[in-house]
C-alpha cells in the first residue's frame, strides 16, 4: 500500500477512492523504493546543484559516458535480480526507466504472473544530446534511422568518438538485431513527465497521452545586403534581420490564430556582424506544431505567404528561401492501450483527476507506435520545466504515475488474449 | 589640366564651366596619377577578387600588419620626395590619404606656395577592424581616448599583440605627442567616399558635409525562460526572441516616424540555442542616428517605452534591461571651412552639382572638429556600398573630389589670415 505521507496534496476523495478500490491488479508499487532508486541512480552524473538537499541537483549524464555506462550496468544487475533475462534523466527519461523497474520489482515481490512477458527497454541516446539524433535507438528499431547512420553519429564534443565506438568500449555492442523482427514488442507503454504546464495548471494528476502532435522544422534563410547603419537610408536598405524579426513576430501571430505552436529557437547572423553594419544574411529556424497535420501545413503555408509580403516591405526588399529539416507527422496511439491507461487512471484518481493530452515533444513511443500498440502516461512537472537542473516531479506524482503504468500493463496483459 | 577621358560621365555644361573657369587656384590635380597611385598602393593587401581587371579586388590590410607597414613607409617616402618633413584604405580611407598626397604633389609640381603649412595626416587604426576602437588615433589626438587605452588595444585575432607592440615592431612609435599641443592643426579637411547612396541617387558629384549625425548605441538584454517548443503553450512562455523580434520591428517603425535611423546589427542567443528550445535570453544592439541630438533622444525614449509594452505582450512576459555603449553627439563643422569647400564645389560642378549632406558614419574629422576648424568632402560611391570588396568610386569622381579638396585647402589658406 502507498504510505500516507506520500499522498499529501491529494484530495481526500481521490485518496479514499484509491484505498477502497476493489478493481485493479491488487498490486501496489512501493513508492519509497521508487524514489530512493531514482535518486540512487542519480549519483552517477549529478550536477548543477540548485539547493541544499541531497537530491537538489540536476543531471549531466551524456549517453554512453562512463557514468552512463555505470548506471546501465546497475540497471542490468537489478533486472537480473528480478529473474529477468535483460535484453535491454532525474525525471525526464530517468523516471520512465526507474518506474518500469519498480513495476517489475512489484510483480516479482508479490508473485504476480502476467499472461505475456513483460520487459523493460532502456533506449539508448533518446535525447540526442551527446550523439545528435533524438530518439535514436527507437528510430533504428522502427527502421526510420539506418543502423549505420546511428552508429556513425559523432560525439558533439569529440568527432573521433562515435556511438558505435562507445557501445563497443562499454561492451554494449550486442548481437540482437535492433528491429521489430529481432526484438519484437507486443505493446509499448512509457511513463514520462509532461515537460509542459498543462496538467499542473489544470490541477490534474495523470495525462492520458492520446498521441503526439505533428511538427515540421523549417530553416529560413533571408538574404539582403550588408550596409553601413549610419550612411544607408532606410529606403535604400535590404535588411534581413529586420525582415526576419517581422517574420518571427508574424509566425507567432499566425500560430495563435490557429491554436498551434510556432517557435524560433535559433537565429544566426554572419560572424562579421557588428553594431554599425546591416547584416547581409540571417538564418532562423521555425518549429510549427499541432495535433492535426492539416493545421501544421496551414500554418506553414500562411507563414510562407506572409514572409513573401514582409520580404518586399522595407527598403529595397530582401529575398528568402527555406528548407524543410524535419517532418514528423502527428501520431495517434493505440485505442486498446489507451483504454488500459484510462481504466487505470480513472480507478486511481477519479475521472476528474486525469486529462487527455497530446504529447508536444517527441518520445521513443512515437517510433514504436509504428510497429506495435502503444500509449504514454504523463505526470505533472513543476512549472512545465524540463531540460534544466531544476526540473522537478513531486514524489507522489512519480509514485502515482508508476502505479498507473503498472495498472495499465496489467490491464493490457489481461485484455491482450481477447484482441485479434 | 584634367584629361578629357576622365571626365566622361559629366555633363557637357559642367565640363565647359570647369574648363573655362577663371577663378580658383589655377592648379589642376593629375587625375591619372591620382588613380594610378591609389591602385599602386593597393598592391599591398589586395584581396577578394570580384572581377578580371587588375583593380577589381577589394582590400584586406589590417592596421599595422606587414602590408600596412609597407604602404605607410611608401607614403613617408613619397611625402619626403615632395620636400615634406612628414610628421604624419582602395577608396574608403585610402582615397582620402592618396588625394591629400595628390594635393601636395600638385602644389609641388606647379610651384604653388601656400601662406600656411599644408600637411598630410595618415591617421592610424581609423577603422578599428584589427584593434577594436574606431577613429583611434584622432580620438587620442583629441584627448577623447587615453593614449594608454589605445596602446593596450589587442589584435582581435591574437590578444598577445597590441597596437603599441605593433607600432614598436614597425618602428612607428615616434616621440611627437599625439595631441593638439604636440601636433597642432590649423584646420582639418578630409575627402571620403559617402558610403551611402544619397549623392548617387540625387545625381550629385560632391557632398558638402556640414557635420556628422549624432548616434547612440544601446545593448538590449531580454530575459525570459528556456522552455520546450513542443510542450510549452504560447500562453505559458517567456520568449525573449519573440519579444526582441517585435522590439526590432518597432524600433524601425519609430525611427521612420522621426525620419531617423534605427538599426540592429548584432543579435545573440545563448550557445545552447536549439530549434526545439525557447531561448532563455537574447541580446541585441540598437544603433539610433539623426543629425539632431534631440531626435536621437526622442527615438530612444520612444523605443524604450514601446519595448516595455512589448515585454508584457506575450505569454507570461519577459524582462529587459539596457546599457548605453556609445554616445556620440551630433557635430557641426566649421562655417569658414564649409565656405571654402562650397566655393570650390560651386566652381567645379555648378550649384546644381553638389549637395549639403550630413555624415552618417564617424570619421577622424569628427574628433579633430573639437580642436580645430574642419570640414569634409564626400564623393559618390556605387550603390552606397562600402566595407565590401566591391566598394567602388568612379575615377572621375575620385579626381573631382581631389580637385575639390585642393581648391578648398587653397581657399581656406587664402582666407585664414583674415580670420580672427
Amino acid at each position: 500500500m502507498l504510505t500516507r505521507p506520500i499522498y499529501r496534496g491529494w484530495t481526500a476523495k481521490s485518496l479514499r477512492r484509491q484505498l477502497s478500490s476493489q478493481a485493479g491488479s491488487g498490486l501496489k508499487i512501493n513508492s519509497d523504493r521508487l524514489l530512493e532508486t531514482l535518486h540512487h541512480t542519480c549519483q552517477w552524473g549529478a550536477a548543477h546543484r540548485y539547493g541544499d538537499a541531497p537530491t537538489e541537483t540536476g543531471m549531466n549524464r551524456l549517453c554512453l559516458t562512463d557514468d552512463d555506462a555505470r548506471v546501465r550496468r546497475w540497471l542490468l544487475d537489478e533486472a537480473e535480480k528480478l529473474g529477468c533475462s535483460p535484453r535491454g534523466g532525474r525525471y525526464d527519461g530517468i523516471l520512465g526507466v526507474i518506474a518500469a523497474l519498480e513495476v517489475l520489482r512489484t510483480m516479482k515481490d508479490q508473485g504476480y504472473q502476467t499472461q505475456f512477458d513483460v520487459g523493460l527497454v532502456n533506449w539508448t541516446n533518446e535525447e540526442g544530446a551527446r550523439f545528435p539524433k533524438s530518439m535514436c535507438s527507437s528510430g533504428v528499431w522502427a527502421g526510420e534511422i539506418p543502423l549505420e547512420k546511428a552508429w556513425n553519429l559523432s560525439d558533439i564534443f569529440n568527432p573521433s568518438v562515435t556511438l558505435r565506438s562507445e557501445l563497443k568500449r562499454h561492451g554494449f555492442l550486442g548481437d540482437t538485431p535492433c528491429s521489430p523482427a529481432g526484438y519484437p514488442l507486443g505493446a509499448h507503454f512509457e511513463l514520462h513527465i509532461e515537460q509542459g504546464p498543462i496538467l499542473e495548471d489544470a490541477n490534474k494528476k495523470i495525462g492520458l497521452v492520446t498521441g503526439a502532435q505533428g511538427y515540421r522544422w523549417l530553416s529560413i534563410n533571408v538574404t539582403g545586403r550588408d550596409a553601413h547603419t549610419g550612411t544607408t537610408p532606410l529606403r535604400a536598405r535590404r535588411d534581413p534581420l529586420l525582415a526576419a524579426s517581422k517574420m518571427i513576430a508574424a509566425s507567432n501571430a499566425i500560430a495563435k490564430q490557429h491554436g498551434a505552436l510556432a517557435s524560433t529557437g535559433v537565429l544566426k547572423l554572419p560572424p562579421t556582424a557588428s553594431t554599425k553594419t546591416v547584416a547581409s544574411e540571417v538564418t532562423f529556424t521555425l518549429d510549427i506544431r499541432h495535433p492535426r497535420d492539416s493545421v501544421v501545413h496551414a500554418v506553414q503555408d500562411e507563414c510562407l505567404s506572409v514572409f513573401a509580403e514582409i520580404a518586399r516591405e522595407d527598403g529595397k526588399g530582401v529575398t528568402f528561401d527555406w528548407t524543410l529539416d524535419t517532418d514528423s507527422p502527428a501520431v495517434q496511439f493505440d485505442a486498446n492501450c489507451l483504454a488500459a491507461v484510462k481504466d487505470a487512471a480513472t480507478q486511481l484518481v477519479d475521472a476528474d483527476g486525469w486529462l487527455e493530452i497530446t504529447s508536444g515533444a517527441g518520445h521513443d513511443t512515437v517510433y514504436t507506435s509504428r510497429h506495435c500498440p502503444t500509449a504514454m502516461i504523463f505526470v505533472p512537472c513543476k512549472e512545465g520545466v524540463s531540460h534544466h537542473p531544476e526540473e522537478y516531479c513531486k514524489p507522489e506524482d512519480c509514485a502515482l504515475g508508476t502505479q498507473t503504468l503498472l495498472e495499465a500493463v496489467v490491464n493490457y496483459d489481461r485484455m491482450r488474449s481477447k484482441l485479434k
